[in-house]
């Protein structure tokens, strides 16, 4: 449900600006700019990189930038001017993702053996789409109609800030795996903090200097609202609704390359009773120990990143590690992973949720400086909390009741956003989900701990 | 962990007898009784009924009697007196089931290519280790062992009532399949209140005559207490915690044969939008539309059960759907599945947790009389929640901190017992878990709704 | 073996020009020449194309461009000029097809994924490449290395040729799947001859007022010589030896699409005493049930062919059959394949190897005019001959060994070229492969029988 | 087709019995020598072990009882006394190999699921249908049906016999992987000319003493002819054909496991240019480097035997090898395998096909002796043929065309016969297949190569 069709409160949201895609005056220039910021990320790839799927779950480009106009065309054209003429009938089988209820999807796997339509015609396909949306706002409705049209148009531009998180996770999928390592931004000074890992020679452990150990806020026990409360959100935030928590603690800094590396190094990747039973049996099928785009070379340790192949930067945080993974080293570190309900309290109390998000053109999380607790952007950090619906959850009416409710099996809560993740985008009460096994996603680690 | 080893409440548990296997007197009788039972379930078995593996989850007969009989050899003998010589060292790595911390366990899927050893002397290796038991038990020792002994004791015992009932779901799995139809059970007059299911000609659907509208008995929102209370219990159902429930209604009866065959003939099984996304893709790759073990023929629905393969029952509990299954009658009923804690709480109002358990010897779901419940026995019932641990949660130490924790993914909580599991074997905190796809246990559905 | 490096006779080939890859006078113009037809081949794709691997045997455009440049690298610059740099260290191991000897090849199933190097950094290489080949058979050398050189030459130019007639299959196998249909040539009146299959409303079969009975001419028994006599082939056409045949009589035509859909009408593939045994297998797991590229659509049988989509032509050869359907097509006609040997022996019989080759432009092949025996060129025709060495078989030195023996296990062989071979490519002796499921190649039928 | 169909001629066949099932005077007392000899060979087993299917290719023992008794019910007893009552309805379709023709087949990687019937109850089976047969047998019957009925039965017993050699590979399969390696009968000093294998401390690699060098008899280039002549054989065996045969050389002896751990030692397992393609694909994917069997303890190698687990003796002959590691040890031998043309050319200058068969009792191939050629018994020798038809072959009409035919793609011959084929099964002439992946059969290598 689009919270947009509920009265709003008049308490403002010190995160976004008067335009973020969840204002109620949303207007065709948030429509445009949001549209314009996917053809952006896409503007430094060479036409071979719009077409190549190297996994089932990382959709090529291409895909994405006509997914998410397909979106447009079917929830908010579709209805609102059913006379429009769709723009090529194949369209709207090739570029549905997943709404059963909207005919058949064209098979995920097979996106990347779509060599036609071309770049140029799904440009061609996102202007005939954005003209035509450009006039629909543009003319005068009724308030009925006008309120759901901007509800369609919220979720549809929140939508394709997803998607431009997922050009992000899956252009760097395929990069990081084409033995040529290509870059998608110039190699710059990203990390002002960075502090080198240690090398082959290095005789003593902690070569940055830091303490490993984590340091954790308590909180006491009590119940507490979990929900969105105002402003745009997806279905899956609603309702709020009272949960009570036991006390618990909550690191105050992401987990590190450094701490990862003590892991590694520690056989973790090699003892059972660190793993769960189905992480275990996946351990045994697939040859990677090490966080995905890791590459042990010459004595060191290096990591792929969005602007090319360097050396692994010791006290950044960990990123790229899936939720078994984050759950072993947190069994190691004889702590827990916290649940999405004390992560989302322990949200409530940060003054605002600034952070190192992807407007800062890093693509890369950076290292904690000044005590920041990291707990918007630079990585999603995997919850212990299964996805699931919350009490009185209500699915959206119709085909876009299939956007949340039926991933409700087998994934993993994780939370707070990350370097790859539009700063208007997130909130606190956010969501996002991802099963246990995947890592091309920007995830990282924070520890918690019973008292 | 195994709560004996906490000063227990002198309250009374109402659902056991004094000498039930989480009594703190357990004796060498209570031990007897126990192990007795599961060679009587294997009792009316041929030789070669004993070896069979069906699928890699329905182990064979032999392999659970030498399994539970590891446990005590391992758990139980191995620590307490450890000049007692192996019965044969290769028993150590041959039933195993899944203890790495033990040594390497043989490999799941080829249990049923064991030949060897043979019932025979499988016989021999319980009577050994039932001997070496006994005599630890009749032994003189200090309280501190005695008491660390008794809470092996009780968690071997339980670990056996466990296989019990999947001796039981295995062999009626392997039955099942067979085109003989093998009965475990004579047939009788097991269902006092069954009524035929519809034949092909019947003209309106409700044979039963029966309403499929379901009554609910209404809850209150506010905090209660989940989790066990005294007695034995898992380390799943600790520590006890304070969860806040929204107000919820929960279905008076177990879902029919009856109604189920409704949701079958309203296409159930070809709308996608009931379906969660994981379940439609399970769908797709298998053809089973219906619950396991029924089979249409000759125009009518029949059905195997452990006393062979009968017509269907129309207002017998539907038994033997996945998660996924129940999720989507669910949904088709306008309804939910209850959560674990919604489940447990309106358990806790029960007068008592009597039902139609293995005791009764019918191994199969009774049709409702009288307003009974049925909350439990008769049919394991899924929950919409995902197995995890509590808050505070402490696996058993050492290598039997294998036993539950490291399941708590991708696995659905189920309630309240079933037809297969021995009565006292039962209680109101139980937390039994399976994969949502799987249905060869004696599982199925109670409705839950919003208010 | 090359046989260039052996004597030759004096005797002319009929079927090659002074100029084609086999002579030995091969110059520089001849390998320009080939050279710029892979690229002409390509001409008409969009750079989306170049890219796309729909199923691992299909590899990209891109790579069939690198890799047969990284043939002429590895085989003829580094060994005859091992001075010169490498292009890019990394392409050696990227381009590399299956020749285990030359390093560790690139996973054959991942080609797709490469979107880097780029279609222009590929035609840069080309160039280099072809620079450097230039410069060297410029250059004086002693004739027993000229000699060597030209050998090298002409086998890397018969492996482009190879690679050609793979591009076409390739991109065929790219935009038959598409459900946009994209053509690479334009649609022209290709086939002089060709007549409508019947349409849905059709009363009797045999639309094409034609004969679906087959002429055979018949063969007397005897001793044979087989294999290739003088100028260039590969080393798995040698030695030229003896073979006694039994009687036999080949069918003076092609199989058509007519015959086939007879077939099909029959039940043909329902029927599994007309299949062996894997094929039937095969059969049960996929769901073709007709040539790859026919589309059954409103009442009648429409073809995919490179230019376009088109109505089904009743008097065309069927194309696009496995082996395992040939047999089966062979078996439910009373008839059976013949063997390589019968095959290559009525071949010897034909005054010329003239036909519809791909110089043709036709790109599919045409219905016969003028009892025209269509032996050369319009399908591949399926042999029974399971592909193994002939009686003293040597495969070449080194790692160019691998070139062809390595594959004599599962595989069928093929004869007499297709639409898309090029016509100075084939020979009476000619040994295509593949394995009998595969129907991606121009493969068709031609019947064999016993007397 | 059975040739007993056809006029016999004259001439004796030194190879068998006037007893032998191929001989025109069958009786009831030859049926009953070779029931019951099928009977014999599983008497030392346990009732656990008749029903175990360790992998889809190997079948459980009672499965073998019962569905050579099938084949008796359905080919003899239904066509030839159509009134005589099926014993179970079921059975004709549990027992059905793979006989389309005959109704579905119970699905073959099941078998090992079917602890019903047991083996008592096969046994009641198995008498059940003898007696039926004894009565056909005895019955007055026009000459041409009692010729019909003959040739059935020959038949019948023939594939009786090739399940006895199934019932010992796969009765071997079983006990081989099982980690208690029960034998099927007792050690003895079966091999008198065995040499013990080089332990761990050897210093120079030939313990044995004798030369790993082979000597071939060496074959003069002629037509010849293939085929059988007469007496019983199976329709792949015909017709006699006339093949040109180059000049060869075949080795004097079987290789021995000190040859084939020379290869090993040579990293003949890491050495891709000695393997077929599909061959090294397939050890990519496995782990075995090895005869199956084999097994390196304590710094040497033992094998599992039939009568147990026992050090290697390194002058028998290597077995339990497929095809691919027969081919790549003769690459490394510099040498080839032989074409099923030139073995059998070779056999027919044998004086006798007398050898170590499954009569000798040993059930493992014995170490040469007295330059004893060893071409039959002892090991099933891997061809370098694929199993294809005859020039003019003709399946057996009806369903039993089945029997041979359609198993004539992708896989290779082998000749000879084994220590555990029974003797008067095998004739110069026989053709048995298999996977070049397989190598549970008791498959060896004798080398050939071009002179």
């Amino acid at each position: 449900m689009i919270s947009g069709v509920k009265p709003q409160q008049s308490g403002q949201r010190a995160e976004t600006t008067a335009s973020s895609p969840g204002d109620a005056k949303l207007g065709i220039a948030d429509y445009l700019r949001v549209r314009q910021r996917s053809e952006a990320i896409c503007a430094p790839l060479e036409i071979e990189d719009y077409g190549v799927q190297p996994m089932a779950d990382a959709s090529p480009p291409k895909w994405h930038l006509a997914h998410t106009t397909w979106f447009f065309a079917t929830f908010l054209i579709k209805p609102h001017q059913p006379s429009a003429k769709p723009f090529h009938p194949a369209f709207e089988h090739l570029f549905n993702s997943y709404y059963n209820g909207g005919g058949e999807p064209f098979s995920r796997a097979k996106r990347g053996n779509l060599s036609r339509p071309t770049v140029a015609e799904i440009a061609v396909y996102r202007s005939y789409v954005d003209e035509t949306v450009s006039e629909l706002l543009a003319a005068d409705k009724p308030p009925a109609l006008q309120q759901s049209l901007l509800d369609t148009l919220a979720l549809g531009l929140h939508h394709e800030q997803q998607h431009q998180e997922l050009l992000l996770t899956d252009i760097k999928f395929n990069f990081g795996h084409n033995p040529l390592y290509p870059a998608l931004i110039a190699t710059s000074e990203i990390d002002s903090m960075a502090q080198p890992a240690r090398g082959p020679s290095c005789e003593n452990f902690q070569s940055s200097g830091a303490s490993l150990e984590q340091d954790f806020t308590l909180f006491e026990p009590g119940l507490v609202d979990i929900g969105a409360q105002q402003g745009f959100c997806f279905d899956n935030e609603l309702p709020r609704h009272p949960v009570y928590l036991t006390p618990f603690g909550l690191a105050k800094s992401l987990v590190t390359n450094e701490a990862y590396q003590a892991f590694i190094d520690d056989d973790g990747y090699s003892r059972p009773e660190l793993w769960l039973s189905e992480a275990w049996a996946e351990l045994q099928q697939h040859s990677r120990r090490h966080p995905l785009y890791w590459c042990w070379q010459d004595g060191q340790w290096f990591e792929y990143r969005l602007d090319g192949y360097h050396p692994l930067v010791a006290n950044a945080p960990v990123v790229h590690v899936s939720g078994y993974e984050a759950a072993a080293f947190a069994a190691w570190s004889d702590a827990r992973l916290p649940t999405e309900f004390e992560w989302e309290y322990a949200a409530s109390k940060e003054s605002n949720t600034s952070g190192n998000f992807a407007d800062s053109g890093h693509l890369h999380p950076q290292s904690q400086h000044q005590d920041h607790s990291q707990m918007f952007g630079d990585v999603w950090e995997w919850t212990s909390s299964s996805y699931g619906p919350y009490p009185g959850y209500e699915p959206l009416l119709g085909v876009l009741g299939e956007y949340n409710g039926k991933f409700m099996s087998s994934q993993w809560v994780l939370r707070g956003g990350s370097c790859a993740t539009p700063q208007d985008h997130i909130r606190r009460s956010y969501r996002n989900f991802f099963y246990p096994k995947d890592a091309w996603q920007f995830s990282g680690i924070r520890l918690a701990r019973n008292p």
